[in-house]
């Protein structure tokens, strides 16, 4: 009847079969996230608002500053594609070009800047989207003029074509035959920011898909404002009582009570940005490299994290930046931290500009990437440095979040209120 | 440079590697448990008080009825050892012996009863002790008088040894040489509920186990009493009000909010009492069958938690009380719905007794098992079958628990109060 055996849990025993762990995890983090929703209800009914989504764009609904921002941006796309056309003529010489090209760049980069500072009814959302869509043009054009130079070297050395022959059958583009408007618009609307004379097409548009990743776009799009506003705010409003009075343990569990949503909302913003979006644009503009991301969720090291999570920006930075670099002489830590720079110095941009508040926060938490891809490379492995990535994630996003909301807030109310003092 | 590829997310990619997923629920689990730590504490401050342990077991210093209790149970294994040996040897008859157990048992399960429900001084968690001692005790009696009367049994036909021969070497007994105080009383104090006239037995004590096994045991009965004041106690006091409001989400929410805690106390209590203390008795015993539970975590179907999770009862249900009852004809379901029913009957009894309040909510949370059970085996299988089997665990003790706590809060507290009426 019995016989003599030990307890599965004991290391003497070869038990290993943990699987039902797994489903355990899901159901307590269900569970919990049930709870805290239920909590969230209980203690401040609905908040979500949509006319109050409307506000955050707009300040005064005759003057739509970041749309039209946007719009004025198609001159700096004429401007390069006319330039290039001189280039390809030889009306220009490749110094005056350049200098063209970066006398453009730099007008792209600093124009939306000084619109932004300058009118006052630019909010600081709109003016994230605008200086977003100037930054990607930016890092478009530069790949362009790139590419296009690139081609005109090969030509000289009378070398073969550019860019290795792509699908089989598609009409073949050969440089300078890349340079008209409707090939650059192609390629500013692209999800990609590396230009080519040839991009792979994708045989044709499946409607099916094409419906479904606009479906997520908009139910996603809605989850996001709605989470914010119900989850969010309730939180980060909360939280500065305890951060002006320096308040500690109470400043950590408002973090970490800030973490979850903030993690659930980066989460739902990659997944309708690099998925829903990006493959909506390429369905309908027949694009055919998909690859937006890889699997970041996997990565062991925070530099696979960086790698792996943007691809876009990621092949950008290679190609344009880290490569020519090397080629320039530098070595490989030094090109790969000035990666990590310009990264936060566009982070930085994309987050003070919009808020008119110069702090570095942001800056110093993409540098901060650098020591903390040595540690984590250097002393954790495996599923360690996988949860050490996730846990750099999920609590560094939220500190940088709350260090802006609290400097933002100390600017805009409390010098309002009667006590200057208190700043 | 670029090629025709699909998204990873997309279903027409072949990229299946989650894993770092299960790393992910891992450290939100760990976050946002650390939260509710933190939160339980700024809230709370810290409630553990060794001295308040101590008036759970006491009321008045100077009388310890369950300890009492617990010494005169000897009486009962005495009067179970006179009576074999007197069946042995032929002074009493089987009929009359057989009444003479069935007295002593009843004995066994209604003696404390009268105790606790006549004595004040015993508190509710001295009362459940002495009560869970006297069912144990009462089962192990029961294998004792069985496994006895199928020895006679075998005698008459002159079959071979009742049991087969144990490990090699080791002295063999055999019927009646184990009718002896020392055999009894090695049965009544081994981590089993079916008494066998040779046990597997292990070779040696091997001490830094036994000392681990101590080491988890003091340990972990620490944790348990701490988190229960630190953090069940104060849930269920502010449970009271919505209870007794009727004020249904707040009763959710409380609920959601006792689970968590509930269920990590009672995964706390599995492991202290079904690994570290039997484990420790049986490794003092050298006793060989260290199979006290299975590998219940992966039960697909609720059938296999309750097959899986208690072996040394269900081991008991099995000999005793399931197949005497199929050799008696009964169908294999009523059987079955016989033992859930016997385990709801002992659910009941170790919790209504010793509260001194009879409400039947641990007979009905049993009972409820089966149609549960067919439910899940009927529509759920694989992952969502065990994730079922979780979720009736963790979301099903808590409502027992408060339905428990309530009523006995409204009997003890609320008849103390001025306004009878509000009962």
């Amino acid at each position: 009847f019995s016989s003599l055996q030990e307890s599965m849990l004991s290391s003497a025993s070869s038990f290993k079969n943990y699987r039902g762990i797994l489903n355990w995890c899901v159901v307590m983090l269900v569970l919990s996230n049930a709870r805290l929703v239920l909590e969230n209800l209980l203690r401040y009914g609905i908040l979500v608002d949509p006319i109050q989504v409307v506000s955050l764009f707009l300040k005064d609904p005759y003057s739509w500053p970041a749309a039209c921002l946007i719009i004025v941006s198609n001159v700096f796309i004429l401007a390069a594609l006319y330039t290039e056309r001189k280039l390809a003529m030889g009306y220009f010489s490749e110094r005056f070009g350049l200098l063209v090209h970066i006398i453009n760049l730099s007008v792209v980069l600093c124009f939306p800047v000084v619109i932004v500072l300058m009118v006052p009814s630019v909010t600081p959302v709109g003016g994230a989207i605008a200086l977003g869509v100037y930054t990607i043009l930016f890092l478009k054009l530069y790949s362009y003029k790139d590419v296009n130079r690139w081609c005109r070297e090969r030509m000289q050395v009378k070398a073969r074509s550019p860019s290795p022959p792509s699908t089989e059958g598609a009409v073949h583009v050969s440089y300078p035959g890349n340079l008209s408007l409707k090939d650059l618009f192609y390629f500013v609307f692209a999800p990609t920011l590396c230009y080519e004379l040839n991009f792979p097409r994708s045989p044709s548009v499946r409607m099916s898909f094409l419906l479904r990743r606009l479906f997520e776009m908009l139910i996603l799009t809605q989850l996001l404002v709605g989470l914010t506003q119900q989850w969010m705010v309730p939180i980060i409003q909360s939280s500065m009582k305890p951060l002006q009075e320096m308040d500690y343990s109470r400043m950590m569990e408002r973090l970490l009570r800030l973490a979850v949503p903030n993690h659930l909302l980066w989460l739902i913003f990659f997944y309708s940005f690099f998925h829903s979006s990006m493959n909506f644009m390429a369905e309908l503009l027949r694009f055919g490299d998909r690859e937006f991301y890889r699997d970041w969720w996997n990565s062991e090291t925070v530099t696979y994290f960086w790698q792996n999570w943007n691809i876009p920006v990621h092949k950008w930075c290679i190609r344009h930046f880290y490569k020519p670099l090397l080629r320039k002489g530098a070595s490989k830590l030094v090109s790969q931290s000035a990666v990590f720079f310009a990264s936060a110095f566009f982070h930085e941009y994309l987050v003070s500009v919009p808020l008119r508040m110069f702090r570095l926060w942001a800056f110093m938490g993409m540098m901060a990437q650098i020591p903390l891809a040595w540690f984590v490379g250097r002393f954790l492995r495996g599923n360690y440095g996988n949860a050490a990535v996730w846990l750099s994630l999920i609590i560094g996003q939220p500190i940088a979040v709350l260090m802006y909301v609290h400097d933002y807030y100390v600017i805009h109310h409390l010098e309002e209120t009667a006590d200057p003092g208190a700043l």
